[in-house]
Order: C-alpha cells, then sequence, then structure tokens
C-alpha cells in the first residue's frame, strides 16, 4: 500500500516567483518553439502552456548538447535568469541542462513559430492540433475563458445558481427542423437547441438560473457565423417587472466581463491587438423602429431582421449614439417561440428582444409566459399541441414566477470582441455542416 | 431610442442585509411554502430561491386578505423584521401588504412542504419540476454546485485552463458498443463517450486544461449507479513523471471540494444531515494486490473489478487504512483503452488507475502515450486501424509531452458523497434506458 497525500504537486512555472528570486536555479518544463543558432551561441525559444522564454544556448556553459533538438520536442531545462529588458518577461534563460522527454515524428506542416500562422481557414482548421499550437491563435481561447469565467463570476455575484440541464431531449424548445435527431434505444430522441424548458423549470426553485453548455442546431447553413455545435451562455431569473430587468442584467453581465477582461487577460488581448469596447448606457429601440431606421437602405423584410440590417442597425448607433451594442425589442410575435409573452398593448408583438453587437446578432432573450392557460392558448394558437409538451406544461400548472431570460452564443460575442473575420476561429474544434474532424 | 444602464439590478433577498437593518420594511418575493392557519393569526411560510422564510399574518394589520392565497403562488410581501430565535433565519415577518403575481392551476402532487418528500423514485422523477421545489431534494444541486466549484476553484488555482470541446464526433475515445449515433448531415456521428482525444490535444499548448461537460454513455445496464447523460469533471496534465502526479493532483482537488464544501454548502449539508468524509492521505494498491485481497470473498473476474469486489476494498480500506476513498493502480493493460500507457516493468499491466469512493469507483485515469510510434503500435496489438484516428494521431505526431488526466463522474461523487441510494437522485434530469422526460 501506497499512500498519496496531494501535497507534492508538480507546479508549473511562475514567472513571477522568478522575477523575485533572480538567482534562483530555475527548471522550465516547455516545447521548443523556435531555434535560432548564431555564430556563438543560440536562442531556444521555450513555449509554455502561458508564456514564450527566450533562453540562451552556450556550447560551454550547458552539459548538454543542442544538436539532437528540434522544434516541437518538449524538454526540461535548467538555466540561470539573466535580467533582459529586451525580451518579453523581462528576462532570459541561461541554460546550464536540457533534457529531452519527447521529440516529435514529424515537423509542424504550419508556421507555429510565426507572430502569426499566414495560412488560410481551411488549412488552420484541418491541422487544428498544430494551429493552436500559434500563441496567436491558442489566446483566442484564453479571452474565450476570461469571457465564461467573467460571466460566470457575475451571474454568481446576482445570487444564480449554476446548473447542468440535459442535452438529449424528446422535444426541440425551438421547433422547426434545425435540430439534431438520434436513436436513444430505439426511442426518437434530439440534442437540445437550448436549455430553454429546463432553466425555466429551474427558476421555479432556485429563482435564478445560469448554464454554460454546448447547444446543438441542425442548420444548414454554411455562413461565416453559423456553427452546429457552440457554447450557450444561457440565464433566466423568476420575479421580474417587465422584460427590461432581463436587459439590465445582460447590460450589467456584459460591464463586468469587459473589466475582468482587462484585468485578467490583458496580456491576450495585447497579443491580439484587440480594444475592448467601451461601454456606458446600450441603446434600446423596437422593431418597429428599427425597420424606420433602415427604411430604403435594408428592411425588405418585415417580419424578421435580415443579417444585413443588424449591419446596418449597428451603424446607425455607432453614429448617433456611441454604442456597438444596440438592442431591439417588440419582435413580431409570429416570429417568437411560443414560449415568449405577448405585449399586452399590441399582442401582434412579442416581449421579446436581441442584443445586436458589432453587426452581429448575439442574445436572444424576453420575458416568458408564466400563466399556465395563456402557455396553453398560445400553443394551441401556433398549432402546437399541448399534449406533446406536458412535461413542459407542469411548470406553468403548478405555478411559476414571472420571469424572462436569454441566450448567449460565445463564439459569436467572442468572435466579435475580438475582430474574428469567421466564428470557426473562435471555436477550437467547430462544427459545421462539412466538418466533423478534428 | 431608451437607454439601459446595467445599474438598476433587481436584487434578492439578503438575509445578512436585513439582519443589519432589522427596522427596515423588507419586500420579499417568494412561493408560498405552506399555509398554517391558526385561531387568531396564520403562519404563511415563504420559499424563496434559498431561504425558508416565516411570515406571521394578521388580519388587522395586513392591508391584503390572504383568502384567495394558496400553496404554490408567487407573491410580493411587504412586512417587518420581528426578531425571533425559534425562525430558522432568526426573525419572522409581519405582514403588512401582500401582492399574488402568479397563481398555480392545481395542487402539488407531492408533499413539497415536508421536510422529505417521501415518496418513490420514480413518483419524484416522473414529478421532477415539482418535487425540485422541495427544499430537501434542491439542497442536493447545491451541493453539486459546490462540487463544480471547488473543482473549477483548484484547476484554476493550479495553473489548467478551462476548455470546451466538441461532444458530436466523428469516433468514440473508449470504442465499443456503448455509444449513441446521430444522423449529421447524412455522415455517420456520434456523442463524445469522453472529451479524452481533445483534452489531449488541448495539453500540446495549454500544458493543463479541465473540462465540466456532459459526456454520453449508450450503456443499457438499468441499475442505480448508471445514466446515459453525466457531466463528466476532467482534467489533463503535461509533463508528469508517472501517473502519480495526476493521482497526487485529485488527491490535492478532493480536499480543497471537502474544504470548498464545508464553508460555502454548509446550510445545505446541515439539512442533508450528510458529514463530509476527513481526508488525509489516500491509500493506493495495485489491481493484483486488490484480487489479494479480496481472494475468497469475491474476485471472480480475474481481469476487471466487479462492483461487489469494489465494495469489499472500501470496505477494507475503511477497517484498515481508515479512508473511505482507495487507489486501484496497475489494471490489466488489456481492460484498459488503447491510449493507457504500459507499465515498463510488466507491459501486462497499464498506468492506468480507478479511485473508488464508499464503494463506487467514481474516477478512471492514468499516464497516456506520447509517442508517436508507441501509440501506433500499440493500436496496432489491439485490432485497432490508425488510419481512421489520423486526426487524433496528429498530435502524436507533431509532438506531445509526457502527460496523464482522469474524468470523475459528477453524479456519482455526489450520490456517495451525499449517501444517496441512486445516481438518478443527483442528477436533476436525469437520461437512462428508459427515461427521455422530463
Amino acid at each position: 500500500m501506497q499512500s498519496i497525500d496531494g501535497v507534492s504537486l508538480k507546479r508549473v512555472l511562475d514567472v513571477e516567483g522568478i522575477k523575485k528570486n533572480p538567482d534562483e536555479l530555475v527548471i522550465i518544463e516547455a516545447c521548443v518553439h523556435k531555434i535560432r543558432t548564431m555564430s556563438e551561441f543560440a536562442f531556444v525559444i521555450l513555449r509554455t502552456g502561458r508564456y514564450i522564454v527566450q533562453a540562451i544556448y552556450e556550447k560551454d556553459r550547458c552539459k548538454a548538447s543542442i544538436e539532437q533538438l528540434k522544434v516541437g520536442a518538449y524538454v526540461r531545462v535548467k538555466g540561470h535568469i539573466r535580467e533582459d529588458e529586451r525580451a518579453n518577461l523581462g528576462f532570459e534563460l541561461q541554460l546550464e541542462d536540457l533534457e529531452i522527454l519527447s521529440m516529435p515524428a514529424a515537423d509542424y506542416p504550419l508556421n507555429v513559430g510565426h507572430k502569426k500562422l499566414g495560412c488560410g481557414l481551411e488549412a488552420n482548421l484541418d491541422n487544428r492540433s498544430v494551429a493552436l499550437r500559434n500563441p496567436y491563435e491558442r489566446a483566442i481561447f484564453k479571452v474565450q475563458e476570461g469571457v465564461v469565467s467573467g460571466f460566470r463570476e457575475f451571474m454568481e455575484s446576482q445570487g444564480f445558481t449554476q446548473v447542468h440541464t440535459p442535452k438529449i431531449v424528446a422535444a426541440g424548445a425551438e421547433g422547426g427542423a434545425n435540430i439534431f435527431k438520434l436513436d436513444y434505444f430505439n426511442q426518437d430522441a434530439f440534442l437540445a437547441q437550448s436549455p430553454q424548458f429546463y432553466k425555466q423549470t429551474c427558476v421555479a426553485f432556485f429563482d435564478r438560473v445560469f448554464e454554460i453548455a454546448p447547444v446543438y442546431r441542425a442548420e444548414k447553413h454554411n455562413t461565416s457565423r453559423h456553427l452546429n455545435e457552440y457554447i450557450g451562455l444561457d440565464f433566466e431569473m423568476g420575479y421580474i417587472d417587465s422584460m427590461y430587468d432581463v436587459m439590465e442584467m445582460e447590460t450589467a453581465m456584459i460591464k463586468y466581463v469587459m473589466n475582468y477582461l482587462e484585468s485578467h487577460c490583458k496580456e491576450y488581448l495585447d497579443l491580439l491587438e484587440v480594444k475592448l469596447p467601451i461601454i456606458k448606457d446600450i441603446p434600446s429601440i423596437t422593431f418597429v423602429e428599427a425597420l424606420d431606421l433602415i427604411k430604403g437602405r435594408g428592411g425588405k423584410n418585415k417580419y424578421d431582421l435580415e443579417p444585413e440590417d443588424e449591419v446596418l442597425l449597428c451603424e446607425y448607433a455607432k453614429e448617433h449614439w456611441n454604442s456597438e451594442f444596440l438592442f431591439i425589442t417588440h419582435f413580431p410575435a409570429s416570429k417568437r417561440p411560443f414560449y415568449a409573452m405577448n405585449d399586452k398593448e399590441d399582442s401582434r408583438f412579442a416581449l421579446s428582444f436581441d442584443l445586436l453587437f458589432r453587426g452581429l446578432e448575439i442574445t436572444t432573450g424576453g420575458q416568458r409566459i408564466h400563466d399556465y392557460q395563456q402557455q396553453v392558448d398560445k400553443m394551441k394558437e401556433m398549432g402546437i399541441d399541448p399534449e406533446e409538451l406536458s412535461h413542459y406544461l407542469s411548470i406553468h400548472k403548478y405555478g411559476m414566477p414571472p420571469h424572462g431570460g436569454l441566450g448567449i452564443g460565445l463564439e459569436r460575442f467572442v468572435m466579435k470582441l475580438l475582430d474574428l473575420q469567421n466564428v470557426r476561429q473562435a471555436s477550437m474544434f467547430p462544427r459545421d455542416v462539412h466538418r466533423l474532424e478534428p
């Protein structure tokens, strides 16, 4: 019998610690990112999970030779710190010993060591396990992690409970044909198009909930803004007075996330050469007002906004209200799901909103119906059989507070935040109509 | 145009704030949990997302009548605080006004207001949206949230990056028949049995990663410990010297989670009448030693452990080593997946481990093969065509550090932690062979 005490943990490179004790002999485990051989010495550029460390190899001062060394090898090196303001971390490493832990079987097919890969999107995605070794590419996912952490931290600060709801479901929340079907022990089952039914259910007992989880849409659109599997940042809150309570919560959350990124992800934002949007207030206009604004320029569809309309509206908001975000409210009820509450003052419109950011819809939300009879009636009006959704309707039957919520597409948000041209760049391993691997 | 400033957020009940300002007029939004009518007055027990608040209704002191009020209604009440040590929060509320926000259409089919529901598991699961309104039932998921938060906080403290990897995949990581198949635009696709391939891929560029996400197993077993969709707590770390580095990390993580629960989830643990296990060191024995220990009592299978064996081994560990956790290492290589590294000293065994907790396996982990040729050879030995996993093999081809990791089944862990009899009780909306709803 051995004892595992959980105390002698392997540590990772701690730059702050190194800077405080510059005389210490440092051990670093890393991947060889680049080698530049000079006449008298060589630069061995090391890549850890977070840092790029510049090491100096001199034959006379290092016990091991670097003759066998190549880019892509994983090594454990020992060395002394030399302060150097030109180095990105403020120091470089004078190598004293070097051990090769693992050698690659082939050279990288992409320019991992360059600042940017410089290849096309298809080559990037086809060789994703290599592309993400490029510091610029991986930085995207440190920012993504920051968005998720900031979202979570904010929701928790507001009394929301984090939940995990099933993705294999008996019925889709959004209806329509864009749903993946699977064989579930000889029953028909589907992949959840959103956690809608379940997050509403949770409001009945937790008042406020959020979820960070995959969402599936069998969209056949092969565009720069569609993914077939993405991460949804969802929340749902009880006791709202109107959908504006949900919009207030989202606005506060986005402000919080921007501050979080500023304080936690500065190095990645700098690497990506990104300036975060400054958010004060977010303007909000109705769907009808929106159509009016773009009359003559776009807006051929009278019942929904086209992607081109969203671009025009965002240009308008930037120009006139100095905002890169724009809420659109009161969409035609016929274009919103059956659980959306209709506006009492004009039932042709739903108490439903989108949030646009830099020309793209990143959120859909609104107030939901909480009254049982009202929900049954609206289902019937829309040609949905209440019997088929009896489990969902049980939440209304046994009582729900007035409530609302929203869903944010994480990859779309990150795409626009980082000014990426294609949403696939904001997904580590994107799924689209043609891409199931890697 | 309206402006949404994200400042005037709706607040939730703040018990600490109330206690500090006992003279304030308090507004609470809540569900009517119980009503007890006495001769002169009535107790109206209110349930918020977190608290049970006792309110006193007296006809002469409250503007509104409670005649229409019923259990399950959602209300907004106004009242003054009266300190009362007998009340669970240390105060009760003297009602001055009451507004009904929403009325249920039917009475609860379960005893939501009782301490425990007192119904069978099937009735509980069939009426899940009601069952979870019971404070005891919902407390399970506050503890579950605590486990997830503690896990995440610990992993972040150790330099792990949180990742999100696809659940629609082209090939299963575990092989075998227990995989769900779906139609993906006329291609065959599957639901991920684990994030194995992807978390290994991420080690190549982030060194250390973790993921909290659904995992799918098309297990036909209908037992008290199987779910077909569950939440996997996964991590994977580079630069390990052996699988014991992974086991050290898990041990430290579990200790951290227990402390986290103690400081964040005390009220829920008390309600559930649960005492957390005290963990010092976790004993670790090899598979062969384990078979020896249970010889004559169990252990009919010489190549794997049966559920009964796991129970016997945990009893032994509790009795002899005073531990409710037990690591088993060095499983027969033939019973472990193709990516498990074989023991150099005896290649019949894999550098692979399980963690047992109170009689149940909650973790499988180990050291993975990082060398390209070694992985190709092992695939061939096990009858797997390397061509079919070429995307996965690209991570070895272009280089990987020595690495290992593990996966924990969240619901199993919580089940054992809370001494629940069935893993379905630890899943909000469980999926099993027969259950696809709610």
